[in-house]
């Protein structure tokens, strides 16, 4: 994953033992012979093979690339390559650094146990993305994330073959870079916790060496209060202001001033040699006009300048703020509103509204990058994410030169409800399948494969030292106060947290971004695997016409563990605090269990149940259907079919 | 753990809630800030709370030293401290800095999750160590131990107040620390892998921070193979030398030459610096005097000086090589072998033989430390390393005087069998009762609580970032090429490795010492906590008379659990080569389950069983013990119990 655009099986497989070497020709690249060391360590951790840091003489697997990575990576870098595995050995080769790290990762998932031991399928892979820009956006203002977590992240990136990291680096809740020009921006602008320059260089080449580009981020004109706590001068509105009250003074930047691009322009002076990359984010979005409404000097400055909307206001500080990035080599990249006419072509426009917006921006020529579907904060299950395709609805109808003009697309894990601890999860695996959207052919599509392989990288992730799953496990014996959590993890394993933004609107008021992030929705995983496959024994089963009875046997076993579990943990849920709101999940479960226990009953005995019994386990069935503590009970629905199916005439 | 020498309960519980706030009152001690701020970043990773960077006004622990950490820590640094709690604040004095440390971790270990939210139980603790000297031993040479697995290892030492790391640096397979005046020695004495001296520099510095003393061990002159590698004019034998062929010449140093002296000479004084302890550890232990004997040039040494045996030999070696550490003011430290009347009272004696040789040592005014019973690679239940009494055997009978001479002992992790991968469970949690062992009162030995404290102190140390836990898993799954484990936790729980040195005799021949460390017996916990526990439910059981219901219930569920386990693993097993030689293993399990549940049959029935069942029965126990891959199943004996049961006097 993601699968590669060419795949021809082949006849037997390659060995990996501890002979395994590999050997580096072609052109000279220190982050070829990097990425080699580090494919070898990765081998070495996904085998337990201590590899001999010396190759042998002769290679199992030669890497050849014609040309080393650039200095700075560039949009449309050729990043095809091809891999050959046969009986005896393997070749990679590409036209490019950047390529050859691909085809590494791909050899990497191919290495699986077997019954003579470790080895790689014989195969022919030929393979290039399908979009240049395939990006994730890590929000670090609203809960800061340490470079060590980002790197680790960085490495599930390179994993899955995703080439852009979009650090959004500053919002309402905190602004996270050093600025030596003005060091009140991360020194008062946040709670301490920022990145120094020295820091972000090394992750810059931490990036570069994995094949990654660096996109920063810097929210303006709007949610950018960060911004005035050190710089109210920069307001639209009065302060002061802080990034700790939710309930201070908001405000957007004043663009009628003619000090502010004074300021911008020294700014991105600085941060466009920082961040080496061509493309420059001014973020742009969601600007609340109120504070320009309520402000007579920028209703003065509107009307002296024709201006009818804050709109007009927002385009007209995004094209000076567009000549300060051009002056500094930069190229504009904002969200959905930056689009107007009045703005070169040059620009990129991410779309968190959807294909059409994307499709509206590529009619007049712009670049777009789509971000819409792909909000891994919005726990959506893989397959929601999997099936948002960036050229289809509106963007369907482009002619190839205008779909040309899509560049991809971007994940994005907005942080308001992270912690360093539990990001990984809440990007992992689902992430994944948005990278395969972005490189594989339009036509990768079936979900049970993707389903298939996505967990299969996700075993592959933690080895490379993602935490995803293992964090899960360290939270429910915090929670529990003990290691003895099997009944805990039965719960666990089918709970999800409530999607969209259900969590903001049950939090009445606003987000205590220092609040401890502790509890149950915490620590599950955004999709459960085991409602997933119950569902799915439960389809096949209802299918079979109630006949299959080894469904029926499995689906047994799960209903009984789960109406005997709450036995076992109302006693563990009682004592913590930290658990005690889970109490009437864990009771739905077993009711579940009992239910689905006695539908099953009836389906054998071929008798459709008694009225007043399916209204009663309905009943069970819609109560279990609401939320308790944020979190959704994810086999109410395959319990309740069992118990409507209970209900028809006798199948036997 | 380890137990405090007194603890007073007082009532309520003392609230961690987010407010919570530490200050520093006495002696400014950056070390002591350092390490609170440690505490404070532990004690967010226990609870899940992000406490603020900046104290508030009023702080719920108040921590006062009256004098701050010494630039080199000495054996006997006062380490006491004085822990009030009480419902509304809590107070922590100590005489150093040492004391105020281990006063943090003992806060918190108090920390629990309870009903109403974390919180630590009111209580006064007064606390000081039994000895001086509480260390563990990590031997870097026959596996190479990267610097973040041993810092890691360090924050488990301090969680546990052990105080001295015993840094095992070079032996045959390995030299494993730049040396500046002979570059040879890490250069061609070790596959590549070997700390810098900045790197030792930085990990003491780590290690001071905690309040622990690192003191180097270069083993000489037997266990010197390495050294010959780059510099054979050391040895006493021919070379070519080589670290990596065990059938090679190994060899000792030759004593009788001059240049050997001039070289340790400035080696000690090089080292001496580096290391800035008062100790320095020669080794000493198994010399093989072959060497010696068929050396004609040793031998005319030999009968000049008139030296009758080997031994003499290396008196003599010692008696040098002391004056050499004295020159560069360092006190010797060896193992046994190196007593002898002509040393002087300074030097310590580490024994590996046991009390009796420590006793010896002290009669004659010379210092000692035990580690015999506390060598961790022999796979000892802790229970085992618990009964383990520094003062039992000989050294009971020791006036007060002697018994001061033994400072301590030090747990031993000889890394023949280990990598950076699962060195933290071979490590963790057993050394947390060696630690107890030296550190809490003589009396202090209720098993049971031992092992209740030594596995919430075991989820402890996870979350400090060892990898005790978490390691198997990973294993487990690379094993099995899956996430899917479950059935192979089920055999893995209630396997033990083979005990003692059965794992060399088996290996028949010399070791591989680049060889895989991947097999189950590599993952495995040393001591199946499972069993234990199921071991401790067939006591309960007989004692009741076969009446306790509850008990009996619980027995069966995982006598059930571990007959039907094998249809599932089978599968797993067969195709993977790292699990196939498990296949045995698992049938074994699942006939003992079905063993058991017959006897529990009979017992239940109240009639003695057949005679020709018990004998079948018996016949699959006494299979069930013979070790198979490595691994003993430790339910063996329970069920044993259970059958030989059923065949006795009907009991209703």
């Amino acid at each position: 994953m993601p699968m590669p655009a060419s795949v021809q099986q082949g006849r037997g497989m390659l060995p990996v033992t501890q002979s395994f070497s590999v050997s580096v020709t072609g052109a000279h690249d220190p982050a070829l012979e990097a990425g080699v060391q580090r494919f070898v360590a990765q081998l070495s951790r996904h085998t337990g093979i201590p590899f001999p840091a010396k190759a042998g003489a002769t290679a199992t697997l030669t890497v050849r690339a014609e040309k080393g990575l650039d200095a700075v990576l560039k949009l449309g870098d050729d990043e095809s390559y091809q891999l050959t595995v046969t009986s005896s050995s393997a070749e990679l080769t590409a036209p490019t650094t950047l390529g050859a790290l691909h085809g590494l990762q791909t050899f990497l998932q191919l290495v699986t146990i077997t019954s003579s031991g470790f080895a790689v399928p014989a195969v022919t892979i030929i393979d290039q993305p399908r979009f240049p820009w395939r990006g994730m956006l890590i929000d670090v203002s609203r809960h800061f994330i340490p470079i060590d977590v980002l790197k680790r992240n960085l490495d599930g990136m390179a994993a899955v073959k995703m080439n852009v990291l979009h650090w959004h680096l500053s919002d309402d809740q905190g602004f996270r870079v050093e600025s030596k020009t003005f060091p009140k921006l991360a020194g008062m602008g946040s709670e301490g916790h920022y990145y120094t320059q020295a820091e972000v260089r090394d992750f810059i080449s931490y990036a570069h060496d994995r094949g990654i580009r660096v996109v920063p981020e810097f929210d303006t004109p709007g949610h950018s209060r960060s911004w005035f706590v050190g710089y109210p001068e920069l307001a639209s509105g009065e302060g002061p202001f802080t990034v700790e009250n939710e309930n201070g003074p908001s405000s957007v930047t004043d663009p009628t001033r003619e000090e502010t691009y004074k300021f911008m322009d020294k700014f991105v002076e600085e941060m466009g040699k920082l961040f080496p990359d061509a493309y420059f984010h001014i973020g742009g979005d969601e600007v609340d006009g109120k504070f320009w409404d309520s402000n007579p000097k920028i209703q003065a400055f509107k009307q002296a300048h024709g201006m009818k909307t804050n709109q007009d206001l927002q385009a007209y500080y995004n094209q000076r703020l567009q000549k300060i990035l051009a002056k500094h080599h930069k190229i504009m990249i904002g969200w959905d509103e930056i689009l107007h006419p009045d703005l070169p072509k040059t620009i990129v426009v991410q779309s968190w509204r959807g294909q059409e917006s994307l499709a509206a921006a590529a009619k007049q020529g712009y670049s777009g990058l789509l971000s819409y579907g792909y909000y891994l904060d919005l726990m959506w299950p893989a397959a929601r994410h999997y099936a948002i395709e960036p050229l289809s609805g509106g963007a369907a109808g482009l002619t190839p030169e205008q779909q040309k003009l899509i560049l991809g697309g971007e994940s994005c894990q907005w942080s308001e409800w992270v912690t360093p601890e539990n990001i990984d999860s809440h990007i992992w695996p689902r992430n994944a399948v948005i990278a395969e959207r972005l490189w594989s052919p339009q036509t990768v599509t079936d979900v049970n494969s993707m389903y298939t392989r996505m967990y299969a990288v996700s075993l592959q992730l933690e080895s490379l030292g993602l935490k995803h799953n293992s964090a899960r496990d360290r939270m429910l014996q915090r929670m529990a106060g003990t290691a003895e959590i099997n009944s805990l993890r039965v719960l666990a394993d089918v709970v999800e947290p409530v999607k969209d933004y259900s969590r903001w609107d049950d939090s009445k008021g606003p987000i205590d971004f220092h609040a401890p992030l502790n509890r149950m929705i915490d620590a599950v995983y955004p999709e459960s695997e085991r409602a997933r496959e119950f569902s799915a024994q439960v389809q096949q089963f209802v299918q079979s016409g109630y006949r299959d009875q080894a469904a029926e046997a499995r689906i047994r076993n799960w209903l009984t563990l789960w109406r005997d579990n709450d036995a076992t943990l109302h006693p563990l849920l009682q004592q913590s605090a930290l658990l005690q709101e889970n109490i009437p999940v864990s009771q739905n479960l077993a009711m579940l269990g009992a239910a689905g226990l006695q539908a099953l009953d009836y389906l054998d005995k071929g008798q459709a149940e008694p009225d007043l019994w399916k209204t009663q386990q309905l009943a069970v069935v819609e109560q279990a259907k609401n939320p308790v503590a944020g979190l959704l009970l994810m086999v109410v629905a395959p319990v309740q079919q069992l118990v409507e199916a209970a209900g028809k005439a006798p199948h036997q």
